[in-house]
């Protein structure tokens, strides 16, 4: 077992960048509910699209030779032999100087070439006035133009976009293999979380908030979530929960138990599993200090800090990313702005710090100011803009510094 | 009825955005179903958070006069009293010369008002060796720190994210009110439209691709969506659907049937309505002519082209953010960048092209081509990374010019 002690920010970002994509197993979708999803096979479509001939615009449908030498002051007669309409099946087929009305998107009767728009001719019963001449080929979709049969529509590895999904409907797919989602299971632990079906709260208790709001985190990227509910500070209730949870999810994400108090249950029971392959304890960042244990056996563990400020956090930095490269997702680009600290801001040396901002304006100019409460107040998530990132060896921002904020 | 022939893309914009936001019925949700929700009454908390004075640190919880003159030379002894683990009550209060041990989290017991972290500490049996004095109120969390009793903590219109479920699952809410997602009934009209049940298509008819797109789209913008199915060219069956889709939608999408050609059956049965108020036939642009027609009764409706590509063009440039804006979802920010075209593009004067690009190297450089297929094709939007915008007047883009692309 390799166990590294603390690491930091890079060393643990590039140990999860590490971590293979595994993408084995597959299901059949509906393509309804194929958005975003992988495409585990290449999809070859099985008709031609169109699968006739039809018409780009409204008009008549005719034999291209035969309207040759008409012009505005020289019209050439046809005679309407059919309406067509979007729909249709052409009934008739044309021969030399007949034509088929057809709409945008009918069918070209049999023997035509070309269609000539309706603005440029007259009706006059089932006589149709041809007033500019149009070469073989004009106006006319043909058959495969948009998808041809046999060929590879969409290709293995894909990621199901709006058009994707339009183009395996347009080629008649109901259903459609993908990739499994990567499954995560969830943990809450620690003996001082009640479920919100608590209605008085004892001395000593908080509400779980992970469980919310990691949960939806976690699953906006595209992985299936299943929440094992509140673990105690237990070591027999913790290790069969998560023995449950590595049997049933391919990543597991238990909240609290990071630090190094007596309660620390998390990285006790973890390290009793034999075939533990890395071990990182703790990432020199504030606020939290995430771990990840890679498995063996192809699982993956994190441990995220209790306070829902730093796992949070730690999810937008580090686990957000992650996770969507696993599902496929696309990943998250944090939209970022340099400003003009408009307060100094102490950091902790030796920590790698994302620190909690809001932006306002000071004299007409947007400025950073840090939220005064730390990761253990929630409101400090909610009452900032994003956060800036403070080097490990910097102790002091001054005012009138510039620094990249990365809005959440 | 004020009713406007073809109007231009700018135009159609201020229409749109002049379009009024209408947020009156409520429900109530789930927290964890809450997400990107618009909150219709202000959240007032019925607790403190944390209701407990806690310790922010592993240590020990005294009276801080007690540590007055600690130092790592002249260590002072407080006698431990209890062990207080997060989630405990505290039993003992203190005296003079006595400490709990607290971990983080844990609730303080009565009488301290400082904790000594475990850092600055020797325990010898039930003797605790202080090395650091500490002042009042030291890595104590006081009651309320976070959230304050009676406090509102989310304000009406407020759009739910992560840290907003957060702060309401800290305060123990259950259930929140929210507003209700704006009903949008979706239609696909034409003869020649099939579902992908039917398994060998006729001559003439092609598969539904927008009933699975557009709904896909429209469900991305956070409202409800309800598809009504494929309705022929059939004046009565139309109005019937429409009628319906009135009556249980605040919106209605229509996709097919707004060209001009004869079995255009769309905006004549939307003129049989009396109460039409603004009806906008045709918006300058290439491809498609959307319409839109806004009811009195603050009903809207909107016709877009049948082809699949034009319809989700026009999805993407209108209404993607028109309906953002009704469900309150976050807008949709299109990543744009511009580049150099690689080859010499043609528009059509008097109308306000969203062309399909592809971005390819040319000699090491990211240059702009054009897709060949037209909207006609599925594959044209599928193949494209995103579009550029060539005004009404322009007929000829060269080769080397710069242009925006608008990625998908």
């Amino acid at each position: 077992m390799k166990f590294l002690k603390t690491i930091k920010v890079k060393e643990f970002k590039e140990i999860l960048e590490s971590v293979p994509i595994l993408r084995n197993e597959e299901e059949k979708v509906d393509i309804e509910e194929s958005f975003n999803r992988i495409i585990s096979r290449d999809v070859i479509s099985e008709i031609n699209v169109p699968h006739f001939r039809k018409s780009r615009m409204d008009g008549y449908a005719c034999i291209a030779e035969n309207t040759f030498g008409a012009e505005e002051d020289n019209f050439i007669e046809l005679e309407l032999i059919e309406v067509i309409q979007a729909g249709d099946i052409p009934q008739k087929s044309l021969i030399k100087g007949q034509c088929s009305y057809v709409a945008t998107g009918a069918a070209i009767p049999e023997n035509a070439n070309s269609v000539v728009m309706v603005e440029f001719t007259e009706k006059e019963g089932n006589s149709i006035l041809i007033s500019k001449a149009v070469t073989p080929g004009t106006y006319i979709i043909e058959i495969g133009h948009d998808i041809k049969e046999k060929s590879i529509i969409v290709k293995k590895e894909s990621l199901v976009d709006l058009a994707t999904m339009g183009i395996l409907a347009s080629a008649g797919s109901k259903e459609v293999w993908v990739f499994k989602q990567p499954k995560v299971s969830l943990l809450s632990t620690g003996n001082e979380i009640v479920s919100q079906d608590v209605k008085n709260l004892e001395i000593g208790k908080i509400y779980d908030v992970n469980s919310v709001v990691l949960k939806r985190a976690i699953e906006n990227t595209g992985v299936l979530v299943n929440y094992l509910g509140i673990i105690n500070d237990d070591y027999e209730e913790l290790k069969s929960a998560l023995d449950k949870a590595l049997e049933i999810s391919d990543i597991v994400i238990l909240s609290g138990g990071t630090s190094k108090g007596e309660g620390d249950l998390g990285p006790q029971v973890l390290g009793k599993y034999d075939d533990i392959e890395i071990m990182v304890h703790g990432v020199k960042i504030k606020p939290g200090k995430p771990i990840i244990f890679t498995k063996l056996k192809k699982k993956i563990i994190f441990i995220l800090p209790g306070y829902p400020t730093s796992a949070l956090s730690c999810f937008y930095v580090f686990i957000d990313n992650f996770l969507r490269r696993l599902s496929g997702y696309p990943l998250k680009d944090r939209f970022s702005k340099k400003f003009e600290l408009g307060e100094r801001i102490y950091s902790t040396v030796g920590r790698h710090e994302f620190k909690a901002v809001k932006i306002k304006e000071e004299n007409g100019n947007k400025k950073i100011f840090p939220i005064k409460t730390g990761s253990e107040a929630m409101s400090t998530i909610f009452l900032a803009d994003g956060y800036i990132e403070i080097e490990e060896l910097e102790s002091v921002l001054e005012r009138g510094d510039t620094r990249r904020v990365y809005f959440f």
